[in-house]
């Protein structure tokens, strides 16, 4: 048994903070805002195993009145659903994230990133980054948004 | 033998409309425009499940020059969708929509919604709500869109 | 084995160019910018295509800075990209392209396109079209979006 789920997740850029993307630190680029490292790969990751599986979103996983989570690396909310998912019996069989924005500059540690993320999800994690052609806020260089989308199967 | 569909549809708000979305009502909060009742949830559930079994779009399925669409509730287009997926001999195996938007406060109704489309669609469908961190016409209170993908076998 | 991937893509219209997109010509439609023909239904294919695979994007297969790709036929790019699925022992399902745009006025020659898209992917490939009610740069009638989903499985 198989099924499919999708995340995507928008943030604004935050210049005075450090980057987190993909489960990476990227020393020299801008940072994304958010309540926790604003790391939008793997909340949209957490969204799509979530939806997949039926175990609701990631607001309702890690809220933001939930203690622990200001400033919180996402990667630990990627191994919550992952163990959400576990308990329910389910595995995920791929994912693959579409990440959209100017920066970080991506394609130099694109591989990298696909790595780290295969690790913590324990499975093939494809990304891979485009731009918007000037046209709209990811264009303007205003945020970066990510698109994923998830298979998984019972364990 | 299995297939992927997506879908993705956009409405702007309008105030003077009643809200109807993922098949329920909300009272108090902003309505959508359109030519039906503007429910963006079952519009791209209707063309993933379409384009998943290569039946082709919305538009073919119920054009707005056909009668009997204006103002029409959107949950019977779903369910036109389905007569025609299963004519063709497909079932959906499940649905995933990640909507984005200010509007409604989807958190508090998120289980009765998605309760609502798995008995619409008779498959588990997964919904799940984000904003855009004030960017973009999302951000901006505008409108509301709906990105979906489902699965569907032969039935 | 099966798995899935995603792609998007966005080029700004450019009047100057003819239009090539889903691997056609549109005569008398607004071109779109780009390196290559700027068809934006191809680009998201291929992504979608060697995300599944875990082979890379598009930038690494038909980067800008290689020989041969300025001004290029993209439907050239979908079978490079085949190439390398086939070479790592994978074959498409399906594909599933949802185009967001004012133009071209898409739904006279959906089957066509769809038709041409099939028989270049060598699986059934989905377009459906949509605007997004005068919202956003493709509401504008700035660019143009194409969001691909493939699903593969081991040949």
């Amino acid at each position: 048994m198989i099924r499919v789920g999708n995340g995507f997740d928008v943030h604004a850029y935050d210049e005075a903070s450090p980057l987190r993307l993909a489960g990476l630190d990227w020393p020299g680029e801008p940072g994304l805002s958010g309540h926790s490292d604003g790391d939008a790969v793997c909340h949209a990751v957490v969204d799509a195993l979530l939806s997949a599986a039926g175990l609701g979103d990631i607001g309702e996983l890690v809220g933001v009145d939930q203690p622990g989570t200001a400033g919180a690396a996402s990667t630990g909310f990627v191994r919550l659903a992952l163990d959400r998912l576990a308990a329910a019996g389910w595995r995920p069989v791929n994912v693959t994230v579409q990440i959209v924005g100017n920066r970080p500059r991506f394609a130099a540690r694109r591989a990298e990133a696909q790595q780290a993320m295969s690790e913590l999800v324990g499975a093939p994690v494809s990304l891979a980054a485009t731009t918007t052609d000037h046209l709209g806020f990811t264009g303007r260089g205003e945020g970066l948004a990510a698109i994923a989308t998830a298979l998984i199967e019972q364990a």
